[in-house]
């Protein structure tokens, strides 16, 4: 393993300026790691998006095959990260080492991923209309549109996924992609991590000859806002909380060229259980139900956090049922203190809420989460009532039981924005609740039925988005490959002579890619 | 032609609830013309809004076909419209009838083009990644995606364009196209037009049975902050001027729930005219400069507001001869009052500046636009001066002299976001100046070669957009076919089956559309 010196990684050289020092730690112990991390002035924070911007004009010229070879060599260095990374990730975060083989697995596979997305050429959206010279009464010229990256693109890792959605996560993975160089923000909670990799993505960018300054990564707290309000960045992606997210969302907008972000904040992930399948197999929904609860100490943007229910004896039965299961997890140690701090103090609002009742978990005491179910009374989500509507990040969830179908729907027309909504069900439900999956889609970016939220496939289809407060842009994912739309800018040529057309739109496609010929799809030469 | 009652359409019904009165104006003469307009009033503004949200579901829902007939039908309907029609439109906006009536017949394909997008389905983005229950360690789940329309779009119609650009323009086109109900905001420059033409439109609807509330119309100064900061509201589309625009980008983003904002804005679309283009036909060029800069008094977005050309006798002699040209160009009528004062404050700021030299053009003086000219020291750009970033809404153009390649780059990376940029050259040029494209591409968003800016092609390659402040987001265009993109985003389904999918999802593929299936592109039935 590489040894962690904790210096920024800027324009291709390490850089520790700044007397700041942050210490990393040991997530279940709370002791402080042997490493020490300059926290970026911001005279740094100004040469890493320098250097980025720096880097793009070459970066984005390059051919989407050479940024292909880029994506696939950071992929095999996150390969070769060995079982002492894996030790070191577990220590920071306190996820057990299966969890972050997986990751790793995942992170370098999301890579491999966008390289196939740049080899297919898709991202490029290629429109051609060819001129129409005799075009009564005017001609029409020549006109051709592809999309090309925004620019230096900044990133803010996450705290709960260190390695998929952090130094070389998704966001990184699709600006890059995009031809987008990157400063990533390292997340506090994860810096010796986010060193490895970001020691991994700079061999990655030196074996395959990429521009200095593709990629640099800051330490610290407090450097966020000179990094998006510098005026190199042309673009913000962030995972985490609504606050934060928010904050960065109207900085952004403040700036004197406003620029988009897209931030992956606040969910509570609704799941529906209706009736038939409580009738049918309520054991195993309760089982599964609440291993999805539990899993990971529940620290998953689409940790289901909210179940609703149509009042029967078979729903009193089941939730009872999920009450013993809930109350027999253990506790948790969570990915860090303040994590920990906020669901306590999320379980706490829970808990003096007149509308609400606790239906099991122990009391919330020393350093592990304890698992907790609630139950809420439905007008708390039909009058508006923000206690629910709120993220409680951790192992917990809330029952809510409706009167009948139509209280279901007022209930569900209640929720803010979502990233996902869940139906448990049988045929005969479906039939009986057609109208669900419309009214759920006007709210999330994803419906899952008879599945459970956590659990993000990567992958073409894939939406990681949603409405307010869900994300910040509900025209956007931060899983999946149209995550690369968020980076990408339509750029038209009018009446350019072939060799002065990039690849993607010279008439003999040398690329073989799809394009949108004078209307009509075609991998052909024109 | 319909009698104009001056009432606001709200909900498929007129609406006069206000007490305050705005007069259309003639725009040659300055009188008043006998219509009388009750602005909205906030509780208007309220039903509007809400009329728009109530017709969301419906609408949204409604087949791709369906709105297809919906947007054909108000081609129709525009196409009926006489030439009454279009000699008020003329006493309106001082535009001459053969501009009205080409631009009628835009409108009217403008609708048409996105009901063949509709019908093409591209704007679906299908996805299908099938099922892997075999994979290890974990099976893939059925996903796909498509998108949908965001929610109710608010409008703002521009002074410019009283057809292409307004109540049934290319925003309230492709936010119908994608599903989302338009709350109109008409423009006080052409109040008398927008009824005639809503009236078309809620005759379309009417006729081809869509939702009331689908198309609003609402009249008056000061409603557009209850417009864009109402919650129904899930997007803005709006044509004008920086500050107006910036500041709805202000309001938007300042929401409980921001919402994106696609304003078109402030451009000044530099040409530069290359050395051998000089040598070879200086004449010709100045001609159709000269041109392009007074066509319509300069009132088009993408009017080329500055000039950049190499110091040498042949530069030096091609901007005496545009001095000579727009010497002789008569005074124009501009479109109002407004813009006429407008135009001669953007005049006076260039007078006034020591690096700005007049050259040509008389004295702004009476009811009438004069062509002039000017000439600004290169430094101006070079050192980003504000007073050549802005735009001077009229007939005329700023040239400036580089002394060679170098300062050529170094101007044009002064520049801010614009909406096109043109090289005038010959093949020489374009061997000697290669690096010009990529340079351009960074900073508009189309650039043009051997033509001229005004003229904007509705196509499915065109790109009316570009880095700000040109607009608000440079991943969108208000003008052809990917404008459809601004107003949708994705949905994913995971694990539904093939009933409960929207057609352009299901295995058969109903629609005959293609989609990206497991990675390759596919018209296929699955």
């Amino acid at each position: 393993m590489s040894t962690i010196t904790g210096h920024n990684y800027i324009g291709g050289q390490r850089s520790a300026a700044g007397t700041v020092i942050i210490k990393s730690i040991d997530a279940s112990t709370g002791e402080q790691l042997p490493y020490s991390f300059h926290q970026a002035t911001v005279e740094e924070v100004d040469h890493a998006a320098n250097a980025a911007a720096i880097a793009y004009p070459a970066y984005r010229s390059l051919s989407a095959a050479k940024r292909a070879e880029f994506l696939d060599a950071i992929a095999d260095e996150l390969d070769t990260l060995d079982d002492d990374f894996v030790a070191l990730v577990c220590r920071e975060t306190a996820l057990p080492a299966a969890r972050i083989q997986g990751e790793r697995g995942r992170t370098s596979g999301q890579m491999r991923l966008f390289a196939k997305v740049l080899r297919r050429g898709d991202f490029y959206g290629a429109r051609i209309d060819q001129a129409l010279p005799e075009r009564k009464p005017l001609p029409r010229p020549d006109l051709r549109q592809y999309r090309i990256g925004l620019g230096p693109v900044a990133v803010f890792g996450a705290s709960n996924f260190p390695l998929a959605f952090s130094t070389a996560g998704g966001d990184t993975a699709s600006a890059l992609a995009a031809g987008c160089p990157v400063v990533f923000k390292a997340h506090s909670g994860h810096m010796a991590t986010a060193e490895l990799v970001a020691g991994a993505l700079i061999r990655a960018a030196e074996k395959t000859g990429m521009p200095a300054g593709v990629f640099n990564m800051i330490y610290g707290g407090g450097v966020g806002e000179a990094l998006v309000t510098h005026p190199s960045i042309q673009a913000v992606g962030f995972t985490g909380s609504l606050k934060g997210g928010r904050a960065l969302c109207d900085m952004a907008a403040a700036r004197p060229q406003p620029i988009p972000v897209f931030a992956e904040m606040s969910s509570i992930n609704p799941v529906i259980v209706l009736p038939q399948a409580l009738e049918a197999r309520a054991d195993s929904v309760a089982l599964d139900l609440t291993a999805s609860v539990v899993q990971g100490c529940g620290q998953f943007c689409t940790n289901p956090g909210l179940v609703i229910g149509i009042r029967s004896p078979q729903f009193s039965a089941f939730v009872q049922q999920v009450a013993r299961l809930i109350g027999d997890q253990p506790a948790q140690t969570m990915l860090n203190a303040g994590t920990l701090r906020s669901y306590g103090q999320g379980l706490q609002k829970l808990l003096a809420h007149p509308g609400i009742e606790h239906l099991a978990g122990n009391a919330q005491l020393g350093n592990q989460a304890q698992p907790q179910l609630f139950k809420a009374d439905v007008n708390l989500l039909i009058d508006g009532d923000e206690v629910l509507q709120e993220e409680v990040f951790g192992p917990t969830t809330v029952f809510v039981e409706v009167a009948d179908q139509a209280q279901l729907s007022a209930a569900l027309h209640g929720l803010h924005g979502q990233l996902t909504a869940t139906i448990i069900g049988e045929p005969a439900d479906f039939e009986q609740f057609g109208e669900l999956t419309a009214l759920l889609e006007q709210k999330v970016g994803r419906i899952l039925l008879n599945g459970y939220p956590t659990g993000v496939e990567v992958c073409d289809s894939m939406v990681h988005g949603g409405p307010y407060p869900a994300t910040s842009d509900a025209r956007g994912t931060s899983v999946g490959t149209l995550a690369i739309d968020r980076f990408l800018r339509p750029v038209c040529f009018q009446n350019f002579p072939d060799a002065l057309l990039p690849d993607a739109l010279k008439d003999a496609n040398p690329l073989g890619i799809a394009r949108l010929v004078n209307g009509v799809s075609s991998r052909d030469s024109q």
